[in-house]
């Protein structure tokens, strides 16, 4: 049994167009990268497996994704609690493999390891479980984020001059709005259908699925006009990518 | 006199470890950069030199700032007509080369170009001078930005499971408390004893300045411990690159 071991969490962006070369770096130094493999989706290993191999092409250690409980406890309110167990057994997984193998290991990380991402989290959970006996160090590298890339295809700044941005889910949409703020970005969404948007009519929402993807779309304008687009704009990348996911921003009228 | 000029707004995060392969492909096909020149501190524009000729080799056309209101209109609260007229003396300037030389110019930006970044309101002022005699079309790619980096160095996600995130400015910070948020980044920071932290005793900072320079600096702790390690840390990043930014991300305690 090794006493210690290194991870590397890498943020790759939003595909191969954003390793940046400190990652890439990274990639070519590493013994081998960790990554979850889903039952229903093997898209992202896909994808994770093209940028190994552009970039050193250490081994890919695929661990089948553990179940998440999307059940009874989370219409009881325990989503956190859910998630929770969920990254226990996943923590579980890698503590056994990086326990056996020991060296440095790498997990790519889709967008940026510091939004809306579990990576760090699940990390912090292997370290405890492997202290005292093994040791365990690691450090994180940034990528390009769903907003940013947003952003830069509508071609605009996520604010107006001096003012704030508030980045949050599509689920707390209503309450960013209560709190007064004015430029809202919302994150993993729902179907447009499945938001409330009351109240909303006046705002401008620049709007994009699988940005980066061959399915990519955009939408922009008043809210009131736009929604029928937005929905025919996700279907349509849903059937060109066979996966769809979407981020937007919202600004209130003035 | 040209028709049509391209222009493209590139993101190069906070050096050229972030220099992502889209933005170096994009660097290698302009046929010149354009890039403003301050009297006063010429670093950045040393650094955009360096990336510009890691990639490619583009001519870079330095053009002088513009000299900016800062006395009385400021006072009396014309921050944001001061920040225009000089955004129209700047898009003046790059409308007049645009026009002479045409082709294909990028901007480099620092960080990503959708955060307090005014590039793209400047190109949009370029555009609409140049038009109906010139046509002018560009394009943004992100970059890596500050709060990412700062999160990444201290290994963090900015927000707690499924909840949000509120990026502000240093003198904003108090209006963001009192409308609830949990989970503030602060940028374009004055120096924190020049900030007010009133009623944040015991919120959580993670702080860090010069972040990817020489002289970067983090801290972390409870505010009411930290602020003057924060203080001090500042100074040194100062002292040792000759200049300082910092960002930092406050959590409410709970
Ligand atoms: C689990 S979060 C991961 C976010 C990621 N860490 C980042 O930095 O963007 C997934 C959410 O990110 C957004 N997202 C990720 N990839 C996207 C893409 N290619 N196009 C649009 N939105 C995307 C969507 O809101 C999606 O629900
Ligand atoms: C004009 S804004 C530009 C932000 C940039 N577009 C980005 O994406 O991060 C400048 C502010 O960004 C932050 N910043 C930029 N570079 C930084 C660095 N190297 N370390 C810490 N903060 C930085 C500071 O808050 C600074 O006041």
């Amino acid at each position: 049994m090794v006493a210690a071991v290194k991870v590397r969490i890498l943020g790759v962006g939003m595909g191969p167009q954003h390793v940046t070369p400190e990652v890439a770096d990274a990639l070519r130094t590493v013994d081998y990268v960790l990554a979850a493999e889903k039952a229903d989706d093997d898209r992202l290993l896909a994808l994770r497996r093209a940028i190994v191999r552009a970039h050193g092409g250490a081994e890919l250690v695929a661990l089948p994704d553990p179940p998440r409980d999307r059940s009874e406890r989370l219409s009881a309110g325990g989503y956190e609690s859910a998630v929770s167990d969920w990254h226990d057994a996943r923590a579980a997984q890698y503590a056994g493999v990086l326990k056996e193998r020991g060296g440095t290991a790498a997990f790519l990380v889709w967008g940026d390891p510091s939004l809306y991402d579990s990576t760090i989290r699940v990390v912090e959970k292997v370290r405890a479980l492997l202290e005292p006996h093994v040791a365990l160090d690691f450090d994180v590298l940034p990528g390009i984020s769903a907003p940013q890339l947003l952003a830069a295809r509508h071609r605009i700044v996520l604010h107006e001059v001096g003012k704030p941005v508030h980045v949050t889910t599509g689920r707390r949409l209503q309450e960013a709005v209560a709190a007064g703020m004015d430029n809202i970005v919302a994150m993993l969404n729902p179907p447009p259908e499945r938001l409330d948007f009351t109240g909303l009519d006046d705002w401008t929402i620049w709007w994009g699925a699988n940005l980066g993807a061959p399915g990519e779309r955009l939408v922009t304008g008043r809210l009131r006009d736009v929604l029928p687009a937005v929905a025919d704009a996700r279907a349509a990348a849903d059937a060109y990518d066979g996966w769809v996911m979407d981020v937007f921003l919202i600004r209130r009228d003035r």
